[in-house]
């Protein structure tokens, strides 16, 4: 799922979405609660209305941001309390508050509010983050069963837990045995991709996504780079949002087939042919590398929306072949023959977070 | 038409100018030969192949940029020589040289290479660029002639003339004469816009239009606030460009029936109305006040996009409007009520240059 952090998807309309076959949008509380404010969405008709998009959304709690972006003032057993990163305002966040945010913006599946360890985290720390994120996917269940029951919208939203743990295999897995207890319609798999780099993710999702429910989605979050996709799917995983296609599509760098490339590389200067000759996007079937690259040297704004467009079809394209080799079960032929045609061309690691 | 400066109407691609009604859209000659280069786009199939757009296109010569944007280093009566304003590079244009440039560029329409005067402009100096400009006109006549005799292209460029003589009618009047004596198919009016004044500049059409030749289209360079071109449409203008609609969108204008309103307002905050109610763009059947205000406010490349869509979807309900209203002879009375509603609300005058 595209990220529309603060309930755009950056430089795309819904319509572009919807032509590339985008099944579904994150944005996020903790941003939208800040500006313009979830009782204004609300008001406005929900995030729906509000954005133009008819299709799912998934609203992040914010436990992240709270975490990793806000002025953090004080946590305790019962919330957060914090400064926003917009006026330096007074904010307090606790699992019941951010269910009723989440209902207020009215997206159809709306994540816990979870406490985000930092990375690195020593094990103990790790294990009182995880367990107070099992504590509080408790408190968000009953808020949500009730906010719910009083139907604020015309649809049911779904409630996803997070598990955390951070690399720590012991705690990765008591942590989503303990939400699994919940009977949520969904999980997430939160703190990974916050830097502790490709290899100890892998690890850390090979031994977590065994102890989550196969009959429900199991979603990775903040991660969204093609080669990391499919790795990930390889191990078990379903669903994905991160701000990799927009951002990396905003500041250059093409996904292509043969591996991401950035736009303004002077061998681009005159040649006609399309970012990725394989790919049937608008922008593969209209433009050339040259006008590409000539769009980002001149510093114009169209530059970064072909390229946030291109790459959020490369996405859709690359987990629908995915989608189609795992129903046909072939798909570890398949991931090892993408992956290794994919990474001939070296690329840096950056961590992917919204 | 919609300025292209750099090949591309900022933000938007050309299947949205297309949906919008968009015929013609212009690109500059001294942008483009300096970046990518006027060969390069050559080389690349032309303007049309280069930025995805199948309608015609204008070039505008240049004329007005050596003098305005790059750096000067001499006038002479064979040309000028200058500094290119990206790179201090030395560069030469010459009538001659500049319609092998717009040839190579590609468009339908290539405008003559011209000596713009600045504003103000004394008589004397004003008369020399002007004496200038119709001699240079001539030069350009027959190079273009020469030009396309080679065709460059499958389709037949065509040369427009620019009328000088800044705010003085003599001058104005001489220079449109002089050009028409070339028996061009389409005048262009420039050293408009350029600081003079709504009031001169309406005076100035006034002298000049009735001098060019009524068969041919008479365009009005750089013009294109809503007000500027029903004034202009009643002095007898056919065609106008101006980056009025996509600039004024980029910083958070937008054109309405009722004048132009800041989308950062904070009456907007949730406001569910439309831009424009009366506007049937993607933008106002899809979006609220509230949004695309949240959209600025937020600081995100969605608001521009869409605000510039809206803005030059305003502009070509504009002239559809006018134009229906001169063929059904009712022009003066459309102009005056659509100017009076439009001007309850006061605007700031701002010129428009590309």
């Amino acid at each position: 799922m595209p990220v529309g952090t603060q309930a755009t998807v950056k430089g795309l309309t819904p319509g572009d979405l919807a032509e590339l076959g985008v099944g579904i949008v994150l944005a996020n509380a903790y941003h939208l609660h800040l500006r313009p404010g979830s009782e204004v969405v609300r008001r406005l008709g929900g995030l729906h209305s509000f954005m133009g998009w008819e299709g799912p959304i998934l609203t992040d709690s914010g436990g992240f941001q709270v975490f990793s972006l806000a002025h953090l003032a004080a946590i305790d057993e019962d919330g957060v309390t914090f400064r926003s990163h917009l006026d330096g305002s007074l904010h307090r966040f606790t699992p019941e508050r951010v269910m009723e945010i989440e209902a207020a913006l009215g997206a159809d599946i709306v994540m816990a509010f979870d406490d985000c360890a930092a990375f690195p985290c020593e094990k103990s720390p790790a294990r009182a983050a995880m367990e107070r994120t099992a504590r509080w996917a408790e408190r968000c269940a009953v808020a949500h069963a009730r906010i719910q029951a009083e139907e604020p919208w015309p649809w049911r939203q779904r409630l996803y837990g997070i598990v955390q743990g951070s690399v720590y295999p012991e705690l990765r897995r008591e942590s989503a045995r303990r939400l699994a207890e919940l009977d949520l319609p969904g999980y997430a798999i939160g703190g990974l991709s916050v830097g502790e780099g490709k290899p100890l993710m892998l690890e850390t999702l090979e031994v977590t996504v065994p102890e989550m429910p196969a009959d429900r989605p199991r979603h990775l979050m903040g991660v969204g780079f093609p080669e990391d996709v499919v790795a990930a799917i390889a191990r078990g995983v379903d669903l994905f949002d991160c701000v990799a296609p927009t951002r990396q599509g905003r500041t250059g760098a093409a996904f292509t087939r043969d591996g991401r490339v950035n736009v303004e590389n002077a061998g681009f200067t005159e040649d006609d042919r399309p970012l990725d000759p394989e790919c049937t996007c608008a922008v593969c079937t209209t433009w050339s590398r040259a006008y590409v690259r000539h769009l980002f040297k001149s510093r114009e704004m169209l530059g970064p929306r072909l390229l946030s467009h291109h790459n959020v079809a490369f996405l859709i394209d690359l987990v629908s072949e995915a989608r189609a080799a795992v129903e046909e079960r072939r798909f570890e032929a398949w991931a090892t023959r993408w992956t290794d045609r994919y990474t001939q061309t070296p690329a840096p690691e950056v961590s992917c977070t919204s």
